[in-house]
């Protein structure tokens, strides 16, 4: 396996969510030659999208993805129709963004639901209500299975598998502006891991983020691990993905309370990069 | 769905692994006229095999289970031996309790490695040596696929597709002696559950497992919930194992640092009769 390009890292800000405003990242990108950037849209409405879309132009990044969409299941139809509305308008954003695809974090079992085929059921119908409007503003939708430990509380899309029939029930002819998201952190373990990114195919692997899985992980929500300080084997699941015909960004996406969110965002950056080089 | 027989109740001994010995176990099993128990072989050393083989038989329980056999990966062909030794032991002293199966915890990914694919080599090849001890000693091995989340450290057979594919190949011709372990915390979050228990049918399905998964749970390894107290729908479930045929016992495995371990163990008992017929 060869080196990975370093113009392919894109940095998804989350990784400096504590150090840095938006600005900040998209400055710290430019500074350390990183290409690609990957916003979350709480960052984005504090910036104000034109300023966004401005800066991001004027250092001549790609938006890798914009997160996020999703969250569809709700406890009752008004809160779906809501769902649905904010997506909507995180399209919009993409757009205003050129990003490269909308990161569809599903959403998990509605508070006090048990039923989570019914959950599933909802987040069909969410993003075939919002597919329509992705295919005309040529933002496709990129779900992503979000690690089985999430299925509570966050998505429960949890496999590639899963991910992918998805994509068929929705998209049987293959007419495009769908697809997933493979995020190493949530399908490292699947058995299943080669066989479903070569099903996906170049057209709807839309998105490969990065980082490691620690042993001990202390903590479900905010304990990734920069890549290689983990157990998972990067450059194989990078390979799978070259495979089938993937091109695209290597994203970087830490959430981490305990180790890089206290670090100097400049430092994370250059291991990033550093790390990126070596481990991916 | 109708409400479960009281007499399919089991406990599995960590439950109360913090307040009491096996021999109280044996004991809080009988008092509360809970007919199953399924050690685990810490316990069992404590306590003599002898003694608890006959304080189990002396009243009446049956062994759901012996915890437990598998770990096979390791760093050095020396270590895989000596892992193989330790299921022959672990399968002579189930044979003793006369245990209805040995349950198996695969095992992770040894020190400083991540080939995932060859810890699951590994782990084949290690319940191919025992199978034909287990058949003979007419104690079946059941692969308990666990959680993704303890892919790395714990077992990295992580749903049911994949540790029933393992016994296809193992026993091709389902000669017997191998199946599957079904934990509802394991496996609840699976969109194949229902297909992969069907499959299983019940010559594969040997043990099944009932906890809850708690929303937040803020530990990995022990913030397991009593049933009721999560997010699992254990009736649709046993519906699955029951309409595949099983007939056997509910055992009750939690691990719970923050609540169960620091109640009193008569309290847990009860509440685990009381949570198995309103919940399971």
């Amino acid at each position: 396996m060869s080196a990975p390009d370093p113009n392919r890292l894109s940095l998804n800000t989350a990784t400096t969510r504590k150090q840095w405003s938006l600005a900040e990242d998209i400055a710290g990108c430019a500074r350390h030659g990183i290409k690609g950037i990957a916003p979350w849209r709480d960052q984005l409405q504090v910036m104000g999208v034109e300023a966004a879309a401005q800066a991001i132009r004027g250092n001549g990044l790609t938006v890798t993805g914009l997160c996020r969409g999703g969250m569809f299941p709700a406890t009752d139809a008004a809160g779906r129709r809501g769902a649905i509305d904010e997506n909507r308008r995180a399209l919009e954003e993409a757009y205003r963004l050129q990003a490269q695809c909308l990161i569809l974090v599903a959403g998990g079992l509605p508070a006090g639901s048990k039923d989570i085929a019914g959950a599933r059921t909802q987040i069909r119908e969410g993003i075939a209500a919002i597919l329509p409007l992705a295919r005309q503003a040529g933002i496709p939708l990129a779900i992503e299975p979000l690690h089985p430990m999430y299925a509570a509380d966050r998505a429960c899309i949890n496999t590639l598998s899963q991910a992918l029939d998805l994509c068929d029930v929705l998209d049987p002819r293959g007419e495009g502006g769908l697809g997933v998201a493979v995020d190493v952190y949530h399908v490292w373990w699947d058995p299943e891991l080669e066989r479903q990114i070569a099903r996906a195919g170049k057209a709807r692997l839309l998105a490969f983020h990065v980082c490691d899985w620690l042993v001990p992980t202390r903590d479900l929500l905010s304990d990734r691990g920069m890549m290689g300080d983990g157990v998972i084997d990067i450059p194989r699941i990078r390979a799978f993905l070259e495979r089938a015909g993937y091109a695209g960004f290597h994203e970087v996406e830490i959430f981490s309370e305990l180790d890089w969110w206290r670090r100097d965002a400049d430092e994370v950056l250059e291991t990033c990069k550093e790390r990126h080089r070596r481990f991916c």
